[in-house]
């Protein structure tokens, strides 16, 4: 019966990952965390890079397998760590997504304001902890970096978790942008504790700031790739619409779960009273919006069906990206022509040009920061360690601005 | 203009795939082609391999990346090819997979039975012709076997052809099933042409012995895996309840154009009449599919539910697999208990009890051959040319066959 | 101190390889094997493929690695190995090859006659076991079958040993034949004990498969390639042109440690009688061969120079390879032809005109089985277990016979 | 015939290599280049990292192949590139490094003074040039930059060449130190041209950010990895203690070539003048070197033995590394210990005491430049174009100064 249990589960990046124990098999065989098999990592990266398929339950039980080799390593340096501990760690990493919704920046935009994915992982958590007799309560403590040990929390959720290791070493994998990959192999070897905390030793230090800068490509060549760019903007466009049709009381086609989120505007206060709509939360899936969008290519509505079809169809927007904020001058010609273009008023016409800005900083100096551990046994932070790379200017915030607008619309 | 339709594609597999010319850039982008974005190679095969999400999109771009390489090493070995017929060649390879439908084999199982998907191929080939002003004839031509330099044909279907490379190839690395994996690179260097056939240098039989192992290791280990056998056929049950249950007359909820075929049942000449219903098949994919039956799950036919459950939350049915044809007693044993465990009539109950065989040749002399161009200029087919490894058996068909039922049901 | 021993090594194939005691750590420390760091795994095979440079040295140890991860899949599957057995199958595997002399099979051929690396190994083994005060006998009872555990030596040396699985691995990556990629991990992970023999669980079989073909592959592309059985047999003549010169007294460059055994004729019994030989043949190596070679290149006997000259600068004898034997008419016409042309005796012109034979067989049934753990709890040698493919075939052995002689050298 | 010629070669990094013509092919089988086959890449560096022990053969061939890759992208760009010069931008960068001597920079710290390897190049091509009448001429205009189309030039030699894109590649490969991994294609596809001179489109920026820190990494782990300082060191001063001693008079054992150098102190104006001094250069590779080094462990030179069994068997001087000088008080004790130790007089002490320093610059401002090709058409140096990664500070020199003596020195 046990034995029945130790499956393993092929994974192209790491070979074999190992499901170590029962009850975290009856966690990833749940139904809350089957549902992350349906949810893509990267969203609509995929318009950019075809191979940018995988999912959130891929990235979930590859965190959990690089936590399993950093544990292993951190007791093979002789820092202690119980058998309880090992297992609410795996579990915490496991499930540090599970709140996540499908398509979740655009959603969190557009249909379910106001409720983070961090806000429903919570719920979800405390569900299977209850399900599960109290057996997640150190898992939870953990997450919540409430456990003495506060290494344990940091190898779930700091500027170098388990978490960012497996998922710029998987979407870099299926992009296809080889330039993002990490050697996670090299930097958890390098992993230490002291007082507690989660230390690099100081032979590790180029392993680290190349992977700052690794990070720091994948945001600007994937995740912010002005094509994603550009099909989000699309995509969060649709969505407002679909709600504010909704609102109007106009029927849309819909699954029916999402046609419940469609038509109410849930608080967070309502997923704490009514259970049922945590557990239709936990139904949604990619396919729920996929197959709505689809079928609004033939709504009546002109603004609704346009946007959908130029989704479907990759008629994506013209991104227009860089440093600075455009001139107000510059956004208000552009939105006129698209109403001229169109036909439309104003607010019809802000669904066919959108103005926003994205940022990133490669490193948070001060905030979670990086510990060196130095040859002569001090601590420093990464960007003062660093001999030549100026880690500082990483950390500095780089934000960009850009435009989004139907390929059609010329000045 | 023309600078920009000359666009490279992300591949994980080959780096980056060129996109040659105009032409197959509209190609690409055509609705009928962006479809296939959303319509996975693999079908069910990720319940059992997590990383199998890749779609008939990417692969078509990744067989025309091989045929690119082929013709370019058989030119370079003096064999005569027209641009003219490069471009078709390219063609003919990037669609041949277009008239795929999602979840293909459940598919015309169950909603869509006598509609294979080579005669949609044609159909929407010959579609895509008129719409291109015949641009594509010569690569139909290729397509259909009917162009004298028959090599081309066989690089686009043959025992030894561009699809195969590239399924192998990719199928291999997006499972993480890294015994799949093919040499494509060394297999086309040995590539060659004698009297207008396709033919492999001699020193290229290793590779070939090698191509043809993997191929048969990747059917039972991935193609005809026992789970994936027993997603799919959980699948064709709930396709085949819902039509049933459609016939009926019964309402089930499902996206308009699922819907259309879901009520009727479309022949051949339907849609050689009516091309509306091409155009229909033309816009379904995976998540039309998903999504209904996401939402059957709360359906109130107890068959169809349970079905449906049971795939969305992966308790998939038992699978037992033998080489020999299972014994009649025992088959009925376990429909009767399936019957009176669920109090079911034996109709209803063969949903939940399927029994069936699969079948496999690695190799089919005869047919197709590969062709071994001798030292001595002479030509002789692989399963003779091989010197140990009697290719002969590999060319006999394997016979496997399995019973499906629910896990509980135990005799 | 401890600490500092718990070294790891970066292997291009598997990442990082641990040292995981302090008495292997002093071994791979060891003179003895720190001369397999200047021992090629390949010989002469770089001169084909420019990357096979790698070294015994870094083969054992990668072995080593491989033990680790057999010992502890078997340990998870609950099978008892002790501490002491552990690292006694890891030093066996460490120090498997540690007998082998520079370009092994040359050297067998022509200086050290009748003096296997076998028995040089076994000679080894004991001085170090002395050395190391008895820490090595358990060791050296798994590596002669004498502990009752004989899995542990099925290990070490099988046809399914980890020797075989790191060097099959080893070889494809060095080389870039990248069909001789065999998936060490899969079929570590289907080891299991039976009896206290090692077998292979049945859903391994697909993978033996592959690993014997995979084998087979490497034999004719890589092993026993032409060209390098070309360069092997010009380093066979010019060795034993060489040692038959020295002992007719003329004096020849080398290094004093080659020079010794170029100018005695040491059998077995001398290795035994006088510590001093066994010492001087455990410090040669392949710089020693190739520096005095590459100095003859000068020598004043024109056939010694000759051969050197062609090695050194790459001009290879042609090589006729077949099936079958060639006629004795064909040979004298060649050897006849040699001679002319070079104006040499029938003895002297052998040096230019070789006929000989190499064979493989991919499996041997029969001895030391690959044993298939059925399904039912039954044990098949995989010869019969497989469904298909007739591995009977597979276990005959395949003979090729070839010629070499000078390529200016026509009929 | 020229069939014949047109070779492949096995790669394991890029799978195969072409040989474009009959010209190309006589030059890599020319004696000059097959020597390269017997110098390492990274000379000592496999006492560290055990598999770099690639050759600057194969390194040669690479550089080769992705010249060919770039003049292909540059070509589809619409540069207009002559078969000529394509030709001879391949010889040129085939043979850039064609006057390397065996472990270059320690020979050229001790055995032939002031005769840079760059100067060897020069000579050999040259006589390249005469012995196949004239054809190299626009490879040597290119390689010393005298061409009009400065890009061919850039392309060997600058700070983005084909040379470092494959090095880096090549040395990350063979180590093991993933992280020095480089994307060759993209930055390949990145390439333009303008004004005759080398750019990197806008798009590329990133890739080249990554580029400049792998190439640091590399710098810190690799080449300057304290452990090949250490063994380096050594090296050299073996080779000094052996010059001296031959100075001296003292009769050494080396291969005949190597013993021309150390009992003479050539000087360029001799390469000049005598030809054969050139030819015997020509013939030197890392087989010399080393043999004779493990001759003189047996020396009766104390210092030359010692120094000597220290390299063969690995027993490395301890390394101290850091960024500011060593205090000369310290460094004086260090070494009164050293010759109160060994009993050596000041001078002798010098070869078991060395205080040293090595720099790096990731990027050169300034000399060379790496030219963006900004989306608005203007050029800008990478160090300036980059948002973020304040490239400024990696153009900076950095310095580490470092101690080597004898493990059992301690103070």
């Amino acid at each position: 019966m046990t034995k029945n249990k130790r499956k393993i589960i092929n994974d192209p990046i790491y070979g074999f990952v190992t499901i170590p124990d029962d009850l975290i098999y009856d966690l990833i065989n749940h139904k809350y965390f089957q549902r992350l098999r349906r949810i893509k990592q990267l969203g609509l990266t995929n318009l950019v890079y075809p191979g940018a398929l995988h999912t959130r339950f891929h990235h979930a039980i590859g965190a959990m397998h690089l936590m399993q080799e950093a544990l292993l390593t951190l007791k093979q340096k002789g820092i202690a760590i119980s058998q309880e501990e090992e297992q609410a760690a795996l579990i915490a990493i496991l499930l540090h997504d599970i709140g996540h919704g499908p398509f979740s920046h655009a959603l969190e935009h557009s249909i379910v304001k106001g409720i983070t994915h961090e806000t429903i992982s919570s719920l979800l958590m405390e569900r299977l902890n209850k399900e599960f007799k109290g057996k997640l309560s150190l898992a939870i403590k953990i997450f919540n970096d409430k456990h003495k040990k506060k290494f344990l929390h940091q190898l779930v959720s700091s500027q170098l978790d388990m978490d960012r290791l497996d998922y710029l070493k998987r979407d870099s994998f299926f992009t296809g942008v080889s330039e993002g990959v990490i050697s996670s192999d090299r930097i958890i070897k390098m992993l230490n504790v002291v007082n507690n905390n989660l230390v690099v030793e100081a032979k590790g230090i180029y392993s680290i700031e190349k992977f700052l800068i690794a990070r720091r490509l994948m945001y600007w060549q994937v995740y912010l790739h002005k094509t994603v760019l550009s099909a989000e903007t699309l995509l969060v466009n649709i969505l407002r619409r679909a709600k504010e049709l909704s609102t109007e009381g106009k029927e849309l086609f819909a699954t029916p779960l999402f046609k419940l989120f469609l038509q109410n505007d849930f608080k967070k206060i309502d997923f704490d009273k009514n259970i049922d709509i945590l557990d239709c939360f936990a139904q949604l899936d990619d396919t729920d919006i996929s197959a709505s969008v689809k079928t609004w290519v033939n709504n009546d509505d002109k603004i609704l069906s346009t946007l959908c079809l130029d989704l479907i169809d990759r008629k994506l927007f013209r991104v227009e990206i860089q440093n600075a904020p455009f001139a107000v001058a510059y956004k208000n010609k552009l939105m006129e022509k698209v109403m001229r273009t169109y036909k439309l008023n104003r607010k019809e016409a802000a669904y066919f040009f959108v103005s926003d800005s994205v940022n990133n900083s490669a490193y948070l100096a001060g905030k979670f920061n990086i510990n060196i551990l130095m040859n002569d046994g001090s601590l420093t932070d990464v960007a003062e360690a660093s001999d030549q790379l100026n880690l500082k200017n990483l950390s500095q915030t780089v934000t960009k601005y850009f435009l989004c607008y139907p390929k059609e619309i010329n000045l």
